[in-house]
């Protein structure tokens, strides 16, 4: 059975709802470096996960967190919580990985991400994902004539290739972002990213969206997943929302209601059928609340996209007429958001 | 009568809608330089205007553009469409104070600047205005190191509260600005406008807060106007929309509805009692369904405002429950903006 | 004799400098609608040009402002200022184009606009530039929801298609921007426009590449042009500066010395050999002084690159080792740029 | 012996500098959670900040990381090291506060923070600092509707307060910053913060302007120091540099060289005499080095002051001449820089 076949299946019922399991964690940064909250092992979390209702599916990082932690277990607690893993998300952007994973100048250290990748993709086999997702956070610079650009292109487009090759049966999934941790990353927007898929000249590479990477970096969300549709290669995206300025993780439409709306007619419109993950990062807010707000206001979003007048969508888009289109747009929106909030 | 009874005998009824009178002209810019559609007098700008239902008041440049029209022709159209000038703006932004009109560096430019707000002001008394509109757009720098910013600020300082003295039956409300046209503004956020008004020592100075200014300058809005109100200086405000990375002017709440409902219930909750104003620039838009939908949300705000429980949401805020504020905001906001569109 | 021979006999003698004629223009604004000073022809434009002893070259809007200017009387204008066109501008982003020019809802205005450039490419002919530059400035969208982006893109990539086929005998250089005079631009980015040339399957059509597009689009210029050279797509630069929020045009190297030196770094070392050419718009300055300036700053970059040790930086890029790749950028950076302003 | 008086014999052979004692830590954040490169404790912080030739004296974070380290201990190794402390830190921003410290909506979390910096101000005199720093930087808001700002405003205010007047001997200084780790903070500004300290109406609490903070929240640095200094209340600055979109905390000059030389300018001709302090984060590179390579530019800055020619900078900046202006300028950093470099 194929992943889209698989996809498909979830999909039966209704849009499947997925999230990034680090939702369900609890996180550091470099002035709370004692941590927002006690640490939480993979299974923490899975139990977490398991309390959302509509929650079907996770992204799970690995090594599994804290380490120590197997496979098997991970398949166990899934299973007990009625959730699948739908991508795994190898951390090669950690201390080991600073200057680089894909990147790294130090070869062995390079060597030593595209293997933590491999195994990675062996586990995911094992959990029967649908793909691999490649964050390469580390894979960048910082300062103005730090690097060789070609360099670092070509480390990170042979990287993702030796992978792909290596792994036909799965695909990889590459998450673009402008930047953080490195001031500036090499897969920093989709254009670019879907340039270095075609220099990569395999089948099985394709984009990862995140709503908030994109909007962050100074695109139309809506517009970047119609351009990676296009090509074939949205194979995933994420949701969340920020204040444009950085890539600050929050919860579903809590500032973009018309840009979200907007992503989510883009992708149901062209026809993408794959998982409408969230990718939140509740520093101080109850993880599970959280999630459950962010698939209420998804659900919204798909109820909207009900009552959504095309044809008159279209006649105003055709005249590029922009108070028609927000209206007939605003009309359908509204109307689902008020039906979800008097719940 | 006061200015402020004038206000309040306007709300009577309800809130007060308003609008820039420039919302009603067109446009250029340093590539369409034969402009957005053909010229408009400001006594067409009135025409227009007053095909808008829920309008009644507007903001007036000064001299009328093009030019050559007498206070007693607009006092005449305002009255035959039912509006009235709740402000006049004095045009020193123009080719002449390219380099500044209160800071700029030629004495008689400058005089020439604080002369034309005077005689602007002799206008606003005829039209019997609430307030004389500063924007002092030209003031400020564009390269480091070009400009003695002590002076900058002495020059700006003097200037408006030599005005307000000579005027002491006047308002003068000052809209701040990051920047635009000048690179760098003197005015250019709520903070720096309230040390400013403190400068003057006078008391016929105040604010006038631009939705748009205050996002794009990285303010929150609701929390600017609460800092000018608690220290009674906030004299208008103007409402519109933007992307946050420029004074876009687009027309309310067409990107950040929360937040503009955030600042619509910061300034009501405050017992702010002034008029509630579009500065919407629809360069490639009908300016009266520009008009009509933007009054159109503001008065959805209102609505909401109305359906807001204070009582949780007081509670939500005291906790920093950020998932329950958002819950209870949006209930109420949803509900209203439903409302309204389904009209 | 083919372009890229007639910039390299340019090119014999050192770098070749170039401007925008506009730079010698006075601007409008939204604000100054009588604009940033009297108002000049591209023939006295051209005066002003010439009187910049380093200018070689100039790129023409056209049609010639203000109109009715003939080519003949600008090609004697060129010739006796000893100045050269390298490239035409078409205006298709005036009032008439508010709407877009290729983007355009009305197919009539879409084919006055494609028309316009045709016209502008046979005037190029004759005036022997390297290249048309499109600069499709209102083709794009301001609101969510008002445009249907796989049209946007299919129109874009149409028309410039059916132009470079209609011309094959000269070069097409797409100028990309994010923003501005649209809130959004079709071709916003150097990987957004390398994918649509791709889509149009032609070979005479590149990238024009403006440093200050590049750095306010969150790019890092250098690494764009080497994305753009890589793929033999990078036809033209422009050079100015800003504060990487707006596209400011201010003077070269005003702010960002060391990545405008890191630009030309990379052009150089890549083997371009192109024009250099200035973008700026001097709103408040004397634009002769502000070419000489900007030529100035470009020269001691060239110098600066004389001085640079390229074993010594490979070595320290191998490693990463962003502080040693900086020491040694400015040590060959600082010593041209002492012995320039010491003149 | 006063304060200003310690400050004055450290300076009396020249500009004094300091750094934040972090410069020499590790980091983690939230990806590289196991962090980038071992952690090191005070000591051994202070030990690398001993190898810094011209670094006299350090701002520490208290409690003494990672905890368990005594007043003593840290005066001992700061006495073997040759270094003094110039401020403590107290640390109210950590795990624990991660909804607020000043701000905490529990009371006991609040008291919590203020008890810890009354710690640390008397650990602050035991050690004989010239200020303890307030860094906030959990004291704000992450979501739209979330808090009430008068209330946030008001704990803000009343907590420094309380802090100077309970030990009137020593002064506070706030640094401010616009976001991070909140979305958004209280103390955002130099505007807003002088408001801040006029409310609280006492005499030893100023600012802390961080150059990067500054930029980065759109200020213009040198402007806001010139703010600051007016008002008598700029305390202490620290440097460094980012690409304008994040506190990058880069090395000092690495990006913005004119910004931060004018910086230095208006500081040292407004007869400021504070020390000169880094306030970098060097995740991958090594800290004695990056140490090294921002005082060596800081003191190029100092030297290229004595090469100003003020009379020709004023009459340049009379006339708002930006182009003159930047060649005064950069004739005079140049010529520094080119010196440093070639060392």
């Amino acid at each position: 059975m194929s992943d889209r076949e698989r996809i498909k299946i979830h999909g039966a019922d209704g849009p499947v709802f997925g999230a990034g399991i680090w939702h369900f964690a609890t996180y550091v940064d470099r002035y709370a470096t004692d941590g927002y909250g006690e640490p939480r092992t993979v299974l923490d979390a899975i139990e977490l996960a398991g309390q959302v209702e509509d929650l079907s599916v996770v992204d799970l990082n690995w090594p599994f967190p804290p380490g120590g932690i197997s496979t098997a277990e991970v398949k166990d607690a899934l299973a007990a919580r009625n959730l699948r893993a739908i991508a795994v998300t190898p951390e090669f952007y950690t201390g080991r990985f600073a200057k680089g994973g894909f990147t790294n100048p130090d070869p062995e250290v390079r060597r030593a991400a595209i293997d933590l990748v491999a195994a990675s993709a062996e586990v995911g086999r094992e959990l029967g994902v649908d793909y691999v997702k490649l964050w390469p956070g580390q894979d960048g610079y910082d300062y103005p004539f730090q690097a060789d650009y070609a360099d670092l292109w070509d480390r990170s487009v042979d990287a993702v290739r030796e992978l792909a090759q290596a792994f036909p049966d799965l695909k990889f999934a590459i998450e673009y972002k402008p930047r953080e941790p490195r001031n500036r990353m090499v897969f920093s927007s989709v254009a670019r990213t879907l340039l270095a898929i075609q220099d990569m000249g395999v089948d099985n590479v394709g984009v990862l969206l995140d709503f908030g990477h994109s909007l962050y970096g100074g695109e139309t969300p809506a517009e970047a997943a119609r351009m990676a549709i296009a090509r074939g290669k949205l194979f995933a995206i994420d949701v969340n929302d920020n204040f444009r300025g950085w890539d600050d993780d929050m919860v579903v439409g809590s500032v973009h209601l018309l840009e979200t709306f907007e992503f989510f007619f883009a992708l149901h419109d062209a026809g993408w059928d794959g998982v409408w993950q969230l990718d939140q990062f509740p520093f101080r807010e109850n993880p599970v609340e959280a999630a459950r707000t962010g698939i209420g206001t998804m659900k919204a979003f798909h109820r909207a996209l009900g009552y959504l007048d095309r044809k008159e969508l279209a006649e105003a888009q055709a005249a590029q007429d922009a108070l028609a289109a927000q209206r007939i747009a605003k009309r359908a929106l509204f109307r689902a958001l008020a039906e979800s909030e008097a719940r």
